[in-house]
């Protein structure tokens, strides 16, 4: 029998979790929530998916857009086994009464704060705590990436220290509001909260990052210096490595990817939905390797990257797969991430 | 019998042609060419698209990234009916010598001067013209978008002058090297070259265009007054008129679409190859009539909205189609846009 | 008797009218208010501006950081003759009760609607208007750019109707938090406020106005096209008219200014305060005259361009000139703006 | 007698460094050149500096926009002692064979390689190494911010590694032809140029640098981890000592100067010519002190820090000053930057 799944918020990330679900043969989606009639709406009616009220929703103004609206939220959360709440940052933790009050079981976003879950969750990082939770939260985007990393730097030569420099881009491609247009914001929280976030997924892992907004929507970009415990033979050693494993895309230099622009031209020539890049981004000619002292550059899409790891955590709370590479190599091949 | 084709070049306007040619029933994609492996070349490949040695190309860089070359182009030419080149501006100018000797018909872009071709294309515009040409040249981006809203108005209330302000992108989302970062750059050309440019399509039309350059790389805008021949009854007729045009989109206020990055998040959401949008893009509260004087915006997708033009043109070119609406409409249908 | 000053808010325009009215030999700089310590205030501080406390300002905070207050603004207005009102915009409207309470004269900014003020103002436009008023409002930058090149070109030629597309920055150079970072807003408002509001000045003026925002932080660009009712000899004509004005500052091909970022650079070279530009910017090679109708780009500097008009403000509202002209060439003179 | 200054380039460096050579009592102004004519040759002339022809320069494109010149490269070169060359990169070292030939001492800027000189300069870092020196090279911006900051923390607490992220602004205000407009490029030459750049200065620092490029004009930011030798009391001690040494700015959180774009704003409050911003800017907020290990923020602005170096090293070369910290208060004075 198939988990039956609500998206709580069809915004950036519910619309993406909303098709990654549904291209799930062990899922099915449910509904999906809007509290008002927008281009999004439009596509979830097109999609098919049936869109309940959220919050202050207005029937009304569903109707006179020529909307159908399938009922409320508290309608849909009676047919589901399980919501994924992709509702604005710090919304879930209001929603988190109303999952618990019916009994349901719920994956959280990184925006809220880790408490809010049973347990923080990244599928190559700790898939097989996430068994059997309740409430699990899928971290943000910035810490799925240095999870995932982490996972293969620990796993392979362990990690000693990890230094990281987050350069955030400023909004998402659709938030016209937001700035900076012209200017590099230091984030002054030092260190900042990145580094602590990874850590509810590798709660002894050393890590300080430190990071700065720019005037870009793209991606994140991470420079990374991490002091390994064991020295890999060379960089190839390194390269090999991330490019055997899932979620990571390794650009050799003949491909001239320069940079976050032809990163994110690469992902619209690939043709996944919304053009998305879930995986790590990494560039051949941005490792070094220096003895233990590896350096390298990740570039992270901010509006994707959490999508497959959302699928994850449903599979891993309801026991769906009997590991997290399987769960991994299920979930990604439904959405046509390559396998490593 | 198939129409083969060849598209010569494979960067923005290539690659997206090489695909519209590809998904055509009467038509048959032959080959596409580069000069260097790139991430764009890896595509042509996972697509299934034969890739052959432009220019001054390299066979052995090729084979070291690992991709099958399948000939020069000049083999490509003797394998084909007719050639869109989509090489650099100002390539095409020579190249033409070359499809001229190979006795091969040619569709050219519009960064090439009108003087490259027997006549300049547009499909709701001039499909009549095109047919049995040999050399047709699809023109630009903006004046394929002011082509298409010349048709519709000229066609249902006569234009008697049209002024359009165009603002610019100053590059596109993969070129990393243009620029301004921060500013706004004036043409000093007075008017802009578009006017005369929509000219090689409606030889009668009065228009006059300046252009500026911003720093952005999504789409075009254009602001447009135009003074009609005969006043429509009110912007209703005006907004109903454009909607039962193809490649016409017209987004309602509800749909929450206040400019270019909600239009080409609109793209996103769809789904086309590329999240492309082949559209003209105009907004419902972008349109104000105040009697024979018509007010509106039109956004332009400058990497994708000639490309339907190019299988028409071709259509044109061969007679393919019994007129302009119907090569228009399979077109269309190919492609996933929707009907008027 | 010099007239005696305030400024009420000490932000954007605050700051650089102070320094205006500081250079006037027939005014007196009374005091300056903030709300909170800043590097404005430290800035106030060190220019000698006495420092008073604005609306819900707290004393604790400037004494923190060593930042002395001369009192609260119900002090400050006690001792002077005429406040100018720079608070954010709708601020205004509740200060006026207070100004009116204190039996004061004010100068109001455009961000506030005409109605807080007899007259809407602009010195080359309606000098004359505003003499002996109680209460005016200098138009805002943009309007005053238009209003400024209104006046040259109805004294002139005449002026049947006039288009413009107004380019606008979408925040100040410190406005971290406001984007768009990537595309283009159109204002849906058509025809867009700042004709109404150029007929504050001139209410005969057949205008016509559209606006887009754009992802810069320098100046706006007006794309105009003017009918004139007489034509002008040529070009060379209208070069010339606008060279002999104060206030506009036309730019030669071979100075090289290519655009904004060009504009403010020679701002920056030239070395007024702030790097300011007052002036309407102009380029010879971006007018075109064709007949009646003229062609031309202009750029408006949305930080200072208001500036010189609110010292004017206050000599017309206290007759401390025989005419505009006069009070115009002695403001210019002190803000070291070149005569025409 | 004044030590006689050409400066050779006229463009971003040079006529900031023609108005600091102006300002000094022991230094005369001789002459600058420009190859064409433009805004900036303008300003020259209305500085009073003679003009001279450079390299292909056109004497009659400078007398048409009514430019006198006062000469050739070659009549200037006979009538100085130094020369600063502020030429285009590279083209610096052509120059130098002229100088040589000439006589002359120079002094080059970091966009040429460290073998043009007789050694690379940085006043705080290594004046006494300038000394009667007869060709200097100043360090590049980035590579000069970071000397300045090592010669801090060397000489106080001693630094056994540093690590360093610089994100780099993508163009100079005023370069409107270079992007990215939208995105981040990393720079895949790891570790970058800069680390071995600042051991020009201090051969024996440990020093890793990492660098990206992203879409702003602003300034450069750099994210400094440094493990010092002796760990200081509190962030507190590391403050005050930024505070008391020359040619740095410290901001307190009252300030609120939350990145680059309200530095720039400082520094038009300020009021130094252009604008600038000489010294490396850190906020207090930014300083993060764990036992020995440092880290901190700080940004600078590439127009306009090397610009007093560029004086201090003429004093070295000229021994015109008796140690590096005289020279460095006789310039800072001179140029109006507050003493520490």
């Amino acid at each position: 029998m198939k988990v039956r799944v609500a998206v709580n918020g069809y915004g950036t990330i519910g619309k993406r979790v909303a098709d990654a679900v549904a291209k799930q043969p062990d899922m099915e989606l449910v509904g999906v929530t809007k509290t008002r009639p927008n281009f999004e709406a439009l596509r979830a009616q097109a999609k098919g998916y049936p869109l309940y009220l959220a919050g202050g929703g207005n029937r009304e103004a569903f109707a006179a857009a020529g909307l159908s609206v399938a009922g409320t939220v508290d309608e849909l959360l009676r047919k589901v086994d399980v919501v994924v709440d992709a509702s604005p940052d710090k919304v879930g933790r209001e929603n988190r009464t109303l999952y618990d009050a019916a009994g349901l079981r719920a994956v959280f976003q990184g925006g809220e704060k880790p408490e809010i879950a049973e347990a923080s969750f990244n599928a190559l990082g700790n898939y097989t705590t996430g068994r059997g939770k309740r409430f699990l939260r899928v971290v943000s985007c910035n810490t799925t990436g240095l999870a995932r990393a982490a996972h293969v730097l620990r796993s392979t030569w362990g990690v000693d220290h990890w230094e990281a420099t987050l350069i955030r881009r400023g909004a998402d491609p659709a938030e016209s509001k937001k700035g900076p247009i012209n200017g590099i914001l230091p984030t002054f929280r030092l260190p900042s909260h990145h580094g602590p976030d990874v850590r509810t997924i590798f709660p002894d892992l050393s890590i300080a990052t430190t990071a700065v907004v720019v005037p870009t929507t793209l991606m994140h970009v991470h420079v990374n210096h991490v002091r390994l415990t064991k020295a890999p033979q060379d960089a190839h050693e390194v390269i090999a490595t991330f490019r055997r494993t899932p979620r990571f895309r390794l650009f050799a230099a003949w491909e001239q990817v320069e940079g976050t622009p032809q990163v994110m031209e690469y992902a619209r020539n690939r043709g996944l939905g919304f053009s998305d890049m879930m995986e790590n981004v990494l560039w051949e000619d941005g490792i070094r390797l220096d003895g233990r002292d590896l350096y390298f550059f990740q570039a992270i899409h901010q509006e994707s990257i959490v999508v497959p790891e959302n699928v994850d955590a449903i599979r891993a709370m309801f026991d769906l797969a009997k590991d997290g590479p399987e769960s991994i190599a299920r979930t990604d091949q439904s959405l046509g991430l390559p396998g490593p």
